[in-house]
């Protein structure tokens, strides 16, 4: 499983990346966790496209470009691989232009709101979503 | 905890409300999980108003009301009770109309487009920002 | 064949909707017309669903809902039963937010405009779709 | 009583306009019904100011026109016939800019949705409206 | 007097709706004042619908429906009673969505942001109305 | 007490602005009222500025630069002196441009639809608020 | 000089196109005057087209075409001929749809809302331009 | 006759307000001719509300304020003086935020477009109108 | 091969639609060219639905129509013959109201931008569908 | 070197406008700064007008009328002498409404969000640019 | 000549974009073709910008980055390199947010909808053009 | 110091990038001034947030990006260093889309239209600022 994401800027001091990261893989030892960070949106999208036929799975904090990118949704669309959309915060709660999602449409669905236990639940939805197609 | 609900027309045939329902109960046996269905804005507006020093959090699937109903987003904001916002379907992939919430602000978090296991990752959420607020 | 329905305010006086029903039942004497009216739009809802196997078509004056309710169009499109929307007044010739109609896109037609005619011509279509389609 | 038209392009094989037409006036013997079909917006206008003096109504198919034609519009209102809007498909359930009709506001009313048949339920109305009024 | 009333969310602790009115019977013995309070839609529309002929005029806080119903504004221009628009905190200074109220251009006027003050307000505008008109 | 205002132009004929300033001062002999009448944007900013220190608040009927003046709003907004925002008429009962105020959400509250009455109203409604906050 | 024009609607009775051009003539007599009259969008712009080397100047009546017509104005600004927009009615006191012109921008200037008179006004304006440019 | 006017920007050098004037009174030795120029929109405001009774008619060029100003619109709209808006410009074939002009729906008619040519026509419009209405 | 077209007005002097023929027909030898020019919109609607069966493809100039013509939409979808929209100017790089065109979406693609040399290309793009598909 | 302004609202307390004009003379000593301030937008017109031929350039704070005033952004356009807009906050930091400066497009430049500092780097500006095309 | 492109996730399987750049080196073994693919918007604008003076053009196909990009835009009309627009698919066709084209308005023109043919149409139009300009 | 900076397409040839920073640290030698450019959007945003605890501010020249990039207003906001957004043309004279800058409220103010100039403008407004904050 690769795990794609954009640190949202709230996170910082209580938890870092790294953090969420071994937390969830204490939490699913049985699942083999791959993550990429980057703020090039180019290569979110190479790493999109580089995920089919090695990973089962993609959760995906986009960050800014969630609301911007055709380009990242292109690269959902075109892959093979499900994705799951994931942010920390409540992104509803937040400035209007943060309403819209570009990405949404072409996930398979979308967790946000729980801080860093979104990624939880977003590995979870991936691995009962997985269990129920293949 | 209380589970409120409108059932969404996609999910007839293979599973019930009450076969989720049941799979929470087992899923969540630790849990006391209390659900309510109405087709009647106001009634789901009483259940959530009244839901305060009862249940210890909501998961509301609000049905087509989520993008009409200032009714229930005052209800919510104005309950001290935590309200996750749940979709079985993907709502950002169907009509332009359903892709503004005017619930999601006022909730603590949203999850959508999991089918009947968003409802099992909604009480999973609830059950960790419990853990963390208490 | 389930009349739904909701009186249009500009109705008073002249004709009421009883006196509706019994113009149609007259017209229609080869068809069993039930009918209900409601302000609530729940009740609307309920109603739709459950005609499901009951009636083959329903004829529905959402008055006001029209132009705000998610939750009776996904009503309409969940339920497996031919609805035709009608309308005693030409809502396009009055206010700006009465034009666009959420329903009318699940619906099979439209009939808008007639006055109390319009029911008359709104069981006449379905009467000549089920015979077609059946 | 006169009856313009553009076909809809969905009707090509099954049945045509003069198909219809054959069949209004069998259904509807004691009614002179004349026809006219044009591509050319200005003389679907010059179509319905001529209606004056000669017929007691007109039946209206504005075909693409219904969405984008203020001088249709200007030519219904300004005559004293009056003009029923009519669609075979359910113009609310295709492409966005079909949501709005230019023409509906200056009409007697509005059928949509039928097929063929939105003309026999069109005729019927202006007969029943023609009855009423005179 | 009919007091229909949804109580807005801030109110809570200080002043309960009870209070209210029992301020308003204070302060205006020489009415009689009936109040109803609903979540539900329809039921303050059956409510605006049944006044007529039984109360000389309704105070109406529409709470979240104000910014939604065409049904409730249906109810109040369709009735021959005279309906005062009343808000306890200032809905102008609050999100956008509830800066456009459906309903007052129906009502004879509007009062909003004097806390509790804006029934008494409103009852006394009432009042003054009545002497005038009648 | 300050009144601002600008007449409204239905006004004209049966009751001046001076009429309505003399009913007042009968209705409130505890109050000393004064009352200023411009035109000119500029110079009803300049009355709101100069109130701070010699008026306890200001009731005002802004006209036409209701919709517009962004400058009226940030005297409001800047001023220490609480204003109530005055109609006569039911501005959300006239043109479209009319329904958005840019000065509601600064004020402390707004009054509209009552005619002249609309002022004795805003002033007993400072008179309440003054009562509460001193 | 070349008369082209779409009579509006509200004219029928008291003045024909053929008393308004009488009347030019007779206001006129040192200017050959010419006109045409067409429901034609196409014949309008073939008018215009075809004006070049034979008339000094348009004065013309769009009608309905005036707001939704992109070809008459590119039949304008392509035409080497002043071309004067005049309209009977107020264009700007009607329907909101009226108020935007397609066609302004590229005419000379517009005049709008003194009924017959308008063409008077805008025969004069004509040849004082062409007094001046020539 | 009153003529109210802001300079237009572009109008400098060649004619001066001055000169529109000395031209307008040579043309219409017949009527008597005011002229009053100011910035302040409430200055032009209070001149045209004190036009009725000593002026037949008023010519208005608004300048910048056509776009933007409620209250010269009230103005002109209470006032009972026929009042014909010019523009020396052709405002349609400028930025689109002056495609939109406030005060013409309010107005007798509108002439833009004809440089200092514009107030004579307005001039003969005003004098053909009080002609035919007194 | 029928080639409708709209002469685009910057296309004066240098080359005429006649010349555009000739340069096609002098390179496309193989191929017969028919082509079809009017003004009016309908006409050119009747020539696309009569193409079906005679012309294996069309290449359409729209002109102005490009931007208002549902009907014109509706004919080529309703065809079976493949349509090229063509446009001689870059018609993005012209007034807003240009950027949008109705026609594409139904349309097999789009060349804008080259002058007369985009027939040339539209009729090789024709080709190398035509050949591909058969 | 003229300074227009309207205190902005929130300057009141720690530094009056007179503080800032006193700061811009002792940092410039070589300018000979004027200053006017006023809350009649007619009269920051009028003072704009008569910069020309006595005023090098002009440092302008419309304040609120910065987002409404079509009539200031004609008084620069069509003045010879350079403005720079001035706003000691950050606008785009506040309200939607703040965002968008009618002014903005007709200025030298423009400088925010510095306080009062914002005027000495203004007048910093205009010095540097009167330099350079001098 | 230099070839920008991002890959359109359609292409997938059938031909490669390898397949397309040697397609185009067959058909055009007069030109010298460079080929840069990059899913990095700042990548492609620095190959725009370093296409100055080493290639006589660019063919361009933007992407998703196609709706999105000032930046790309800014590039291409900074660049003296002439540069078309290219698309596979029928963008017109697709989702809303795919109609609006940021990089069209500053290109030579724009093919689109011709599947890998649109490049060799484009490489052919960027030849007939540089013919015409040298 | 750190610059960051896109060069605007409109400063080639008089004076590069090199140019304004070497002025810059001739005008302030006190200053030590690091400065980053980059086509890509990620870059900037890894740029920003690494200056914290390395430079005491940050002067941003976004390009493009300033009127489409989310990313980079959330790497401003979640860094703890004052920035300034600084454009050498004036962009509300540009393009409509340019006139939106959703960096703007994230900044500690914006400086535009002064050329290079804006770049010493803003290193001073920085200088002032720190001064004035530490």
């Amino acid at each position: 499983m690769n795990l794609l994401g954009k640190r949202e800027p709230e996170v910082y001091g209580s938890q870092t990346l790294d953090d969420i990261i071994r937390t969830l893989r204490t939490s699913f030892i049985e699942i083999e966790i791959e993550h990429f960070q980057s703020n090039i949106e180019g290569e979110l999208i190479d790493s999109i496209q580089t995920a089919v036929g090695i990973y089962h799975g993609v959760v995906l904090n986009a960050g800014g470009y969630t609301h911007t990118s055709v380009a990242i949704r292109d690269a959902i669309s075109g892959s093979e691989v499900p994705v799951i959309e994931v942010h920390m915060s409540n992104i509803a709660a937040r400035e209007e232009f943060r309403h819209n999602s570009l990405i949404s449409g072409v996930c398979l669905g979308t967790i946000a709101g729980f801080g860093a236990h979104s990624y939880t639940l977003a590995v979870e939805a991936l691995k009962a979503y997985l269990k129920k197609v293949r």
